[in-house]
């Protein structure tokens, strides 16, 4: 029997979003002990109801939506994700059990990164001021913004008709007009600089991230405009 | 057949140096494949000759002598064990594989930490600045003054008569006449906090670090003196 479901939140290549509400279930429905979330690229930009979608391990990171420094992660851990690492009892250098007493021993296990810690403070609570609600919207409006622009150029988004498009990242089809790297080299030109692709989608897909300080309006207008120029 | 020695050149724990260089002869004339060490305590504060003492890989750490913020790790690979490197093929997040030709193609391989390289960079420049040499000679200057002055008040030392002792750390025995938490306060009371141990040595040996910026004889004075005041 699977020990363990695996899922991305939000799909940076394909800009997805994966259900993970649906995922929680399926899990209860058979029985699964846990289910590890990467939220890296929505943590702040999206809802992540950890209890309410029975997620057990939710990891994020600094540098997305939190548009901290990149360096730390983190991972919300439900009580039964405690029960199963408690039992396994791993204790090697990326172990969580020795965190599990860390805020209540005001021990922490290794070096403490407090320049990251301190980063993070501030980054959670600029978020918490904006208020969670206040911050998805935000990214929703950002994001909508720049699939109808793109859309209006006659650029096609990558992600499926019935797949639910990331508030947080926009997957685009490289016109079959131009290479990659040409068009790349023109977005540089114009002082913009997007993601590529790698694997399958190479060459053929690129991704404009509207995550954090970056889910503004202004800023997703003055990447459309370079975008316009060129294609 | 042995495919890897592992080892720990300063021993923080015991305050001593491991003699690298013999353990590099013995992986030669025993034709182990690599060397791994772990520098981490001891670059920058003492020579690491990886190449005339045949080390394959040297693990290093920004938050030691180099006195920049934690965060950073970093490995020189030897042209062996880049070979071996390859023959494995290991690709996963914490695989060496994706950074061999980073420098070359400009191209790293994950998020790049740009607050930790600048960190280092400038941690780094201030060590060539210094010279290596003299950082060298700075650190066993402190770590003498350090190891004269706790005899000099009838502290132990925990390293053996025959072990190199670190210039980097001092581990000093625990006075028989003073429990460890009680010896910890009172040091705490004057502003010292030094390192406690672990495992065996728990309770029995506690450690001055005399590393990067703190190997100066001002700051182990200040240690000293307060030392002083309490046994």
């Amino acid at each position: 029997a699977p020990k363990m479901i695996t899922v991305v939140h939000c799909e940076t290549p394909s800009g997805t979003l994966n259900p993970l509400d649906e995922l929680g279930k399926i899990k209860l429905r058979h029985n699964v002990p846990l289910i590890y979330a990467d939220v890296v690229a929505s943590l702040g930009g999206a809802p992540v109801l950890t209890d309410e979608w029975a997620i057990d391990l939710a990891l994020g990171g600094s540098q997305k939506c939190l548009s901290a420094p990149p360096g730390m992660c983190f991972v919300a851990i439900s009580p039964q994700a405690w029960e199963v690492i408690d039992q396994v009892d791993y204790q090697g250098y990326d172990a969580l059990k020795p965190f599990k007493t860390a805020q209540e021993n005001f021990y922490f296990p290794y070096t403490p990164y407090w320049h990251g810690m301190a980063a993070l403070n501030a980054a959670a609570g600029r978020l918490l001021d904006e208020g969670l609600e206040q911050s998805y919207s935000r990214h929703k409006k950002a994001a909508e913004y720049c699939r109808q622009g793109l859309q209006e150029m006659g650029l096609s988004l990558f992600p499926a008709p019935g797949a639910v498009q990331s508030p947080t990242v926009t997957a685009v089809k490289v016109p079959e007009s131009i290479t990659w790297p040409e068009l790349d080299s023109r977005f540089r030109l114009r002082g913009l600089v997007v993601g590529g692709s790698y694997g399958p989608l190479s060459g053929k897909v690129f991704r404009l991230g509207h995550m954090g300080s970056q889910a503004d309006l202004d800023l997703v207008e003055l990447a459309l405009d370079a975008i316009r120029q060129v294609v």
